[in-house]
């Protein structure tokens, strides 16, 4: 099987345009078959405030009423998406930028009102990915560039995590890929001490992963990147690695906190 | 050869959500091989009102600083090309959105400066269009929608009038396919009297176009989309149609204006 990397880069790397030059640099020098999924950054929030829209949040949630997935879907499917492109393209690799609506290769399904009503976000189940078209797209040589917008195909565009697209398209093409999912955020990896970016664990198992939640050394935000991660690693995705923008570079040996089933 | 159809649809279109339904509608019922362009529309204007940026103006053209690229990059690659596509896969039309950034179909050159700097703005070369790539995802099944934002491979996104998009992607897919290349927008064809909507020429050759031109009759926006209706039926395209939202559908005969070589 053909190798396979899905590279997701986070928020924080969008919002400072050195740490996100570095990271295409490196992505687009390696020469394997590869898809990036980038996330939203602080753009959406800025727009939203310049133009007086409140962020309604529930839970650290986002709530995306329908101004709010106009706004994102401008920012991340128009510029974000669209300057990843050219900034790729401008490197030589032949970026094809896509939402989940795009050739329909992330159907989702609005998430279902319990007690707080998210409004157009949109839920992912793997085996609902386009597998096909996505493995035709990449053997025409195109680099998948993937904004975090789906749609339910009933006409809604819907917002869903990035973290959770790159995961699902991972588990999706592990049956025709060895898969090698990374996750690419500000920091070197799962720190046991968020102050010391030197205090990356280096594997991160379901045990000790219960063990570090447990005693709040995990804790917040890292708790659904992680179990998107583990969902991967558990569902036939080949490697997981979750990494800061300087370990993932072709000369460097792939630094940061591996994620493995046992 | 395989009949393409290409349809632009232009801004006055996609102001109005019946007459876009409408026209997608008949788009999505058609069983030929297809690709949709779009222009931009008022909202691009109204998001820089909301914003406080002061569109400039040149000769009745956009010049396009980097805020004004950054706002139509969000309005036209993100929140209209993806509504679009969404509304086509829900009416089982397997759309996929593209600016000329996206698997570089369309490269351009940013316009030198003579008396006027426009800025962000990029010339298209039909020859230079990413033809293979665009027989690809046909082939596939896909149809493209394609977004007025191309990219001169520096890494810089340009935007380039819609209706030249139209033009070049037909005069580059020419040689392929028999092309049928309809300028849909809101008035019932090219008027003899602008105010009256049963005044459609129903046929407009080099030699007309000329005089009416001469006498005033055609004036203003209508020109320079003549210029590039007469580009594309002397460069191969097999049939080229200035018509109104009602003259695209199955059941009808197509109506508006037919542009022809002689």
């Amino acid at each position: 099987m053909d190798q396979l990397t899905i590279l997701k880069i986070g928020g924080n790397i969008l919002d400072n345009p050195t740490l996100l030059d570095n990271v295409l640099d490196a992505f687009s020098q390696s020469q394997k078959k590869k898809i990036l999924i980038h996330g939203g950054g602080k753009i959406a929030n800025v727009l939203m405030e310049q133009l007086g829209i409140e962020p309604k949040m529930a839970d650290g949630r986002r709530i995306t009423d329908e101004r709010t997935l106009d706004i994102v879907t401008m920012v991340y499917a128009g510029l974000i998406n669209k300057k990843i492109v050219a900034g790729l393209q401008k490197r030589g690799c032949e970026a094809i930028g896509l939402t989940g609506a795009d050739a329909n290769i992330i159907p989702a399904v609005r998430r279902p009102v319990k007690d707080i009503d998210y409004g157009f976000v949109g839920d992912v189940t793997p085996s609902d990915i386009s597998t096909n078209t996505i493995i035709s797209l990449i053997g025409m040589g195109l680099v998948p560039v993937c904004a975090p917008i789906t749609h339910n195909g009933e006409g809604d565009l819907l917002n869903t995590n990035a973290d959770t697209i790159a995961s699902s398209i991972a588990i999706a093409l592990a049956p025709y890929f060895q898969v090698n999912l990374v996750y690419c955020f500000e920091k070197n990896g799962v720190l046991l001490d968020p102050k010391d970016e030197n205090s990356v664990i280096p594997r991160l198992n379901m045990h000790t992963f219960a063990e570090y939640k447990a005693s709040g050394v995990i804790s917040a935000g890292m708790i659904p990147k992680l179990d998107n991660a583990f969902q991967a690693i558990s569902s036939g995705v080949n490697r997981v690695t979750i990494c800061g923008p300087d370990a993932f570079r072709p000369q460097n040996p792939l630094g940061g906190t591996a994620i493995v089933s046992e």
